[in-house]
């Protein structure tokens, strides 16, 4: 990897001026959707390149990215491969600082597919020119504004999905969809997305490096086929947990996978073990899926801010629960998740008395549902929960809740403030009446509690905070 | 446990006429649910007990079981714990067949609890009454139409929820919620669900029996904190396997569980890991989450006969994915799972090569992008599928989707008879535009193939497919 520093890569993000290379009028084809994406979203100067047209889309055509009459920042290339170093030399002519290579048909297809990319690449660096690709989408960039993904972007403006989450894929199938996802679910909203390819050039860790010093982005999520170089790439992670949250998934786990890899994005698979011990050591979350990768993001877009751990070991969970039987399940997977259910302090059970019917004591799980037959919703549920989050032997809390008329009495207010006063984290499992999930979900992740169906995605979310904080204090 | 045959709880499912001791007008009491749920929907006579009234609801109200001048097959009892014992002795003198006991107050919660539920089975031993619970919500029956919570059912007909699977729960919330969850969010149709709280009497064992043998049960779920007797159990699961799919999420498994389920519903957890092996060995599935139970279920739901797997371990899966990285994230999660990717024989590969562009050659997974950028949505996914599915090295296949509006091309139809006419399953992972899913898991899951958004739950419901089919060959 050159050692140039990530400053190349605002060339990238926040370009003055774009050529699109393989601009088409043919809707069925991705140069057009590149064009047309940018057209909409873009708001310095775009130059379609392709000497078979005179205008693309109402927009003055050039043959060529040095008969371009005005400077160009970027060029993005999206023609076939075997054009693309004709079009880097051309690029170099024309003075351009990087060159997007969104053109599959390198590495990823065999030694024919490697030599062309290596033939890309020795133009490149003898000119200086920055490389982000060959084979991916691309990138997004919702503040500075630019899309350079080859799928036709929903009408949608970017700067409506502006958010503090940025994600590293190297696929761009992924990268695109999960977008796509983001975009029309409301998941969490989006800072930079960036598929990188191959990385011929540009890696996941300069990546990561230059979200780790991107203001705009406040959790970094990164799905990884492969590392380049795994010491460095641990390096960058280490600096990056120093100021937000990160969570990776990293497939390729098994020999099996590794050969997929392979033949995907040209990528031989590392030393998992270590980089999973490594990045758990370091207080990044190491997912398995890509849903739970969307899940833990929400947790942390939420709550980009470190909680404080109260426990020595940072690890003890109180549960406040409906139902007994979600409880004992509940501990179950917190073990799993190397998470223990809190021994609540005296002081703590006093106060859940307050609330609680005289036959039954307190304990962890707190059983609230005699406590909402004798007190109601709010006090039952707004007491329990401020009472264990203040016990200095409780970390966190996990709520455990029956969707259903009743949900809207939760003093989901009262809750947050609790949050943000003692620093510590509420998360909420919902299960019951449908009708009523998403209410009561907007009510407290509002409040900045993330709400789950799934009992085991709460208990993860809880352990992702409290490795984080760990790593934080 | 009692030597009674299982025809015992045809008088808890199927009664002709029963009590409800302990109804009250008061509204926001658990006996006026009760009373309320049965009027709409149970068919035969209905007796409300209370002293302190005439008349509930419209109903001629009586001052003890004794006193209704007709036959009572099932008694329902929701009054305090204490006064329970006498209930089951007026229970007898007027020669009811069962009784049905919701309070809670038992052996959950100490000594003088467990001599409460002693002495009240001391009464129905000798009487030869047969008790269900104490502290759980009952059951539901929705084909003769019972339904016992002391929840107020939403406004609904039990015979449009009707379905093929049945449900064990230990907790009767957890059974109330979900079952509220299956109605309103459609999940999937249910036969029976059975809370069985504290099993005094009735345990696990018996009502797995009486499901084994019931032809409108086609699938059965248990969620369980402790198991009786675990030989007689695993003999039961046993004999269930080889009739319908089994999968039991049984908690407890760690120390700090098992002293939660002990204060909850007064279980001892089992020997942990013998179960679960057992439990694996016989083809059951063991579930960890109760929304992964509910998947899994679902999964059987659509596909309640066994498919017959092809390769000497029925673990091969081929994959056929519009996203590489989605398919490497695939074969790791398979490796977890017990399951490999197949080794397409050469005459699929030559099917494959049909669709593909000749630049490409086709391997597991299937990457079937550029096909569908040759041949369309519609060739590339169904030829593609069908090829894997007809290699006798493949025992299922799992589909990788983008949604978007080209999701409405898959040929859904052709898919589904694929399954039907080789006996093997294909499940679907989706991801991209939410607008888009429910639409596109109508129509697969309409044709027996279910859909999910996290890959890890496809790998878990194909593992449990193949398993089962493993089971029962």
């Amino acid at each position: 990897m050159d050692s140039l520093t990530s400053h190349d890569l605002d060339h990238f993000f926040k370009p003055a001026s774009l050529a699109v290379v393989g601009a088409t009028p043919n809707k069925s084809k991705g140069g057009y959707s590149i064009m047309a994406n940018m057209l909409e979203q873009f708001r310095g100067p775009i130059y379609p390149v392709n000497p078979r047209y005179e205008e693309i889309l109402g927009v003055k055509c050039y043959p060529s990215i040095s008969a371009i009459p005005a400077p160009v920042e970027l060029a993005i290339v999206f023609v076939p491969a075997h054009a693309v170093p004709a079009v880097i030399e051309d690029a170099v002519r024309a003075g351009v600082k990087a060159a997007l290579v969104e053109s599959g048909g390198f590495a990823e297809t065999g030694p024919e597919g490697q030599r062309l990319q290596d033939e890309m690449m020795a133009i490149a660096r003898r000119a200086g020119i920055r490389i982000w690709g060959p084979n991916c989408t691309g990138l997004v960039n919702t503040r500075e504004v630019i899309f350079t993904p080859f799928m036709r972007l929903p009408h949608v403006e970017l700067s409506q999905i502006r958010g503090n989450v940025s994600i590293i894929a190297q696929s761009g199938m992924l990268a695109a969809g999960y977008m796509l996802q983001m975009i029309s679910s409301g998941f969490f909203k989006l800072g930079k997305a960036c598929a990188i390819g191959n990385k011929a050039d540009i890696d996941e860790t300069e990546v990561l490096e230059y979200l780790a010093g991107d203001a705009d982005t406040e959790v970094v999520m990164a799905y990884l086929e492969s590392i380049v170089d795994g010491r460095a790439f641990l390096e960058a992670a280490r600096r990056t947990v120093a100021s937000k949250p990160l969570i990776v998934l990293k497939s390729g786990r098994t020999r099996e996978a590794a050969q997929a890899a392979m033949s995907h994005t040209a990528s031989l698979a590392g030393a998992d073990e270590v980089i999973e011990g490594a990045l758990r050591q370091i207080g990044a979350f190491r997912a398995r899926d890509f849903m739970q990768m969307m899940r833990i993001g929400k947790a942390f877009s939420l709550n980009p801010q470190p909680f404080e751990t109260a426990s020595p070991n940072g690890d003890q969970v109180a549960l406040v629960t409906v139902s007994g039987g979600g409880g004992v399940v509940t501990i179950d997977l917190m073990s799993s998740h190397g998470l223990y259910p809190a021994k609540l302090d005296p002081a703590t059970i006093d106060k859940l008395k307050q609330v609680f019917p005289p036959w039954m004591p307190p304990s962890n799980p707190v059983d609230i549902w005699p406590a909402i037959e004798q007190v109601g919703v709010e006090r039952a549920v707004g007491e329990s929960l401020c009472a264990v989050l203040e016990d200095d032997n409780v970390d966190g809390a996990i709520l455990l809740t029956f969707a259903s008329r009743d949900t809207a009495g939760f003093p989901a207010q009262k809750l947050g403030e609790a949050c943000g006063r003692l620093h510590k984290p509420i998360i909420s499992w919902v299960f019951g009446d449908v009708r009523f999930f998403d209410e009561y979900r907007q009510r407290m992740e509002g409040q900045g509690i993330p709400v789950y169906d799934e009992l085991e995605t709460c208990v993860e979310a809880m352990a992702a905070y409290l490795i984080y904080a760990k790593a934080r204090r």
